[in-house]
This record gives structure tokens, sequence and C-alpha cells, in this order.
């Protein structure tokens, strides 16, 4: 098969790999319905993450179950599958704590940018449809397996409740799905940081009430006046440099909740002005796994479309353009079809 | 009077200083039952915060009221009152979301190792017993001011429940009435990490199930032995630096809970660390008013014996050899009677 190599800053190839195969009992092997390019793929296609040799990547997917090893029990040939871009064997002590992404035979996926992928824990990380759903829901069943739920996390570990006011620090896919997740969860105001007009568009239609394009000071400053002087009670950090992290501690009401799911690189938070903020703060790699059933029928009975973040559609093959259009804010997402 | 300042690094002394009075219609005047010193005054004490210009220094108390102010209407002339360290109006915002030490009115007391003391926004920082308590009961309300109060706001952002596995970081006067509120609040277990044996005793009769003398990388193994290799639901982080913080950190699950109440000093904490740990994070000054009429009806109750962690009491006079005693770890807490 072809499948995407990323050889080092803005070099991505599709090039010949062999085709997975059962290592392991407790693996399956899924036929790719669709895939996609992450925004935290970039880090390393930017450098700013480095590769010490080529990597396969990709870490979203959905797909058609091929085969499964002897022990696998839940899952069976011919189904349509979620899982997170996270194994879990889901029985450890911290997935039945709902913390799936931290499960003790955890495995970051990175091989899902092809047209075959092999699932380690598939029983554990997989999530089955009841049917084979039709093409048209595939777009946002794709985005349960990171995107969405990693904006669901960053909502929910915020504590997002009814009545809410909530801001969301990020315009990217993830911070896009947070509002569409705080909206879900019943907020009242939702306050997108965002500076690109493309994305406010989505950004109201997912919920999103107000729209402050201003950043550190000025930022917060706008974040005050439209919560009384308060603060929000709820904000979701969906970048993960100093700037963002800083801007949600300091946007946040004393008391209130930060949700933080951008992988932070090259943060230091300060010991002082965090204790004096007040604030809660909790996040890291979204439990997906701990979602999924939950998304998953969101999106089968037609409540939400998260798959809209997928702006951009492009062959398998042509994957170095997906990373290009998300490098250079073509798209916001790129949705990519073996 | 004659009342405590701080000079300089290990210079306290006793000497004259005009009485306070009403200087605004919100405020009150008490007459010290009971006055202590703070692990947190060892900060400027021992140099390591500066102190610009000679400081009055104290912020935990507990008197009778003398006089008050004409707008004062919660508290009157003749009642035993206790004060959190932090003035607060108990009406803003943030006083309505429990987080009166960040009232949008806060001041920061400081002068109460004195005979008399001017308290401002007495009506939202004073809360009065029924009646005046006998003697007996002082050492115990004094606590419930900051020491108690702080300890069980450690607790309480640790989201201590019953049945929880709970570790104390710290085995000062605060780490010592973290591990009493865990017990109250239903902890199962209770790991004290605690060096000094003369302490030893006092964690027992708190509530102590285990005590862990080792420290960093070692500690943290003998927590994840005692917790079946998963770390602990709730760490109260009760001192202040970044080899504690770290501590707490590392020895809590995936999805477990930190409550720390240390005024950071010099502390910077890791980003990408802190989001695969996958813990909670919340603290800062404790908001003690919140707290003030639970823990002061369990004290009445005799429910709680809070005050035993003054195992020095001094007539106020003595004030230097308080500090002195608790810098060189002869005592856990001097109480200081006027």
């Amino acid at each position: 098969m072809q499948a995407t190599i990323l050889y080092g800053p803005r070099d991505v190839r599709f090039e010949n790999r062999e085709e997975p195969r059962i290592e392991r009992a407790t693996d399956a092997i899924i036929r790719m319905s669709a895939t996609c390019v992450c925004g935290s793929d970039l880090w390393p296609y930017r450098g700013i993450a480095k590769v010490a040799q080529p990597t396969p990547m990709g870490h979203e997917y959905c797909g058609i179950v091929e085969e499964v090893g002897k022990d696998v029990t839940n899952i069976r040939r011919g189904q349509f599958v979620v899982g997170s871009f996270a194994t879990s064997d889901n029985t450890c002590p911290h997935c039945k704590y709902g913390y799936q992404s931290s499960c003790a035979q955890r495995e970051f996926m990175t091989r899902a940018q092809a047209p075959f992928l092999r699932v380690p824990l598939a029983d554990g990380t997989l999530v089955p449809t009841p049917e084979v759903p039709s093409d048209a829901f595939v777009p946002s069943l794709l985005a349960t397996s990171d995107v969405l739920g990693t904006g669901w996390f960053a909502a929910d570990a915020a504590n997002v409740k009814p009545g809410s006011k909530v801001a969301v620090v990020g315009d990217g896919a993830v911070g896009l799905l947070g509002i569409l997740s705080a909206k879900q969860m019943g907020a009242e105001r939702i306050i997108a940081m965002s500076r690109h007009e493309t994305r406010q568009k989505l950004e109201r239609e997912f919920g999103a009430t107000d729209i402050v394009s201003e950043r550190g000071d000025e930022g917060v400053a706008r974040i005050k006046e439209i919560t009384q002087g308060i603060g929000a009670d709820s904000v979701l950090e969906c970048v993960g440099t100093q700037e963002s992290i800083m801007q949600a501690v300091n946007s946040t009401r004393p008391g209130g909740y930060i949700g933080y799911v951008g992988v932070p690189h090259g943060v230091s938070l300060p010991g002082e002005q965090l204790f004096f903020s007040h604030v809660h703060l909790h996040g890291g790699p979204a439990p997906v796994r701990r979602y999924l059933p939950e998304l998953i029928q969101l999106v089968l009975d037609g409540k939400i479309n998260p798959g809209k973040v997928f702006d951009l559609t492009l062959p398998l093959a042509q994957v170095a353009e997906g990373y290009r259009a998300m490098d250079e804010l073509r798209a916001i997402k790129a949705l990519l079809k073996p």
C-alpha cells in the first residue's frame, strides 16, 4: 500500500509501506473510510517538534474492520468502527476512572494516514456503530476520533454547565468544536477568541455568541467587559503556547475552570500567578474513548455535525497538499479519502 | 499598645505602635483573645521574601468586638468573632461564588500579632460565635482563622470524598490540619509525607493511616506502592516549593486532584509534564470565610480539635521566641496570648 511519511520540515511523502498485519491477538486491522490531518501534525511539519527519522503519520481514523486477532471479542469483521488516537484496554484502573488516554497499556497511534491500519487493543480502543453508516455521516464520525473528542474534553474539563459563560482560546478545528461542545453542554454565552473571518461564520454556526479578535491584555479586557468585570466561568485552551495559556488564566474568574487540550510547547506556568488566580486547571490528552459512544450517538441522531470543520477533501494520495493547505491557513482541516 | 514588627531577617520586635481606631464605617476593632505565628510568616522572617521596611505582622486572630463602625450591622460589641486572613465584603460576585479570598475589596490582614486589631469590612469578614466561648475553645477557634481553613481548602480543592486515597505533602501545621480535614471528609487512606517523628504522633491522631518519610522519586514510589501502582486520588500540597509541587504532581493518579495551598516561591510548572500527568490542579489563598461557619460549629460541637497544632503558648510580648521556635522546628505552631 501507499501511505504517509514525514521526512522532515514540510517534507510529507506518500510512498510504499508494508501493509499492516495482525501482530498481537488483541489487534484489529481496519480499512480506512476516511482519515485526516491534525493541527498537532503541524508541530513536526513546521519543524517545531523534531522528527529524528522518517515518521509514519496520522492518528484520526474510522473504517471497516477487515480482520481481528483471536482474542478480540467485541469487534467483528465488517463492522464500521471509530477509535481514539490513544489505544486503551478500557479495563485498567485509569481507564475505569475515565482516563483511557492514560491507560496502563496506552500507545499513541501514528500510522492512520494510510488505506489500512492496525489498531492495538481493539476491544478497548474501538467503538462500532450499530450499522455501517451512509457516507454522509463519515466526516462527522471521523471527527469524533480526535478533534471533536478533544474539544469535548476541553469543555468537560472546563466544567461547562447549563448557563455557563465560556471563552474559547484558539480557532483551529479543536477550538471550533470546543464551541460546539460548550453549546451542547448548555453554555449561555460562548466567546470565541478568533482573528480569522473565514472561521467566524462557523463559530457562529456552532454556537458562539461573541467574537473577540483582540489578544493578550486587550483580549483579556474584552472578556472582562463581556462578563461584567468578573471573568469567564470556563475557558477552553485549544492552542498550547505560553501566550494562549496565560490568556486563559487571565480570562477566567477566581474559582473558574480552564480545560487545556493544546499540547504545550515550551510552556512554563508561573506558580505564584496561578496560585493567586484561583483557577481550576485540568487537561491533557483527551480521553476520547470515554466520550465516543455518546458522541457517535449524537452524530447518528443528527444532533451535531462536527464534520463541518473539514473544509477541504482530498484523495489520500494528495496528503502533502492537505498539510500545505492547513499550514498556510487555506484550510481549517483536511479530510483524506483512500 | 505594644505589637509585633518585623525589621528584617530574624529581627522581630515587640514595640510601641498606635492603637487601631475605626477608620471606615465598615470597620470593627477587636480585642485579641489569641493570635499566632503562621508558617508563611517564616518566609520574610528567613529573608526569602524581602521586607522593604519595618512591617507589622500577623493575620490569624479571634477575639471580642470592642467597637464597630456605623455601617456595621451583623457584628456587635461584646461578641466573640473569628475572621479570615483576607477581608471580604461577602457580597461581590467572587464572594458569592465562594472565593472570598479573591473578593473585589480584598485586603490581606497584617497587624494581628497585637492586643487590638482593626478589621475592615467587618460584616463580610467576621463570623461571631453564638456565645462567648470558654477559654478551652480559643486555640481551636483561632485555628479556624487560617491554618485549619487552609488545610480544609486543600482537601476540598483536592476533591477529597468518602473512600478517597489521599496523600499530604508537608508536615507543617497546614499539612497536619489537611490530614484532619481529609479525615472529616471521609478519606479512607491518608498518607502523610513527613520526616519529623514529633509530628507523626499528631498525624496519626488526626487520621493519617500511613507515614512516608521518603521524598522525591523515592517518595513517589512509596505512594504508588501504597496505592497499588495507581497513584493517590487526592494530593494536598501544603509547602509551596518546586520540589513539593512536583512531588504532588507525580504522586497523583491520572484524573486525580491536587489542592495546593502553600504560597509558591520560585515555582514554575512545566506545561508538558503537567499536561500528560492528567491531574486536576486547584488552589490559592484559602477562601476561609466560606468555611468559617461550618468549621466553628465543628469546633464548638467538640468534633474536631485543630488547636492541638499549637504546641507552644507564649505571652504576646515573647513573640520573637515564637518565631525562633518555629524557625528552628522546636515548635509546630506558636500561640500568642496578649
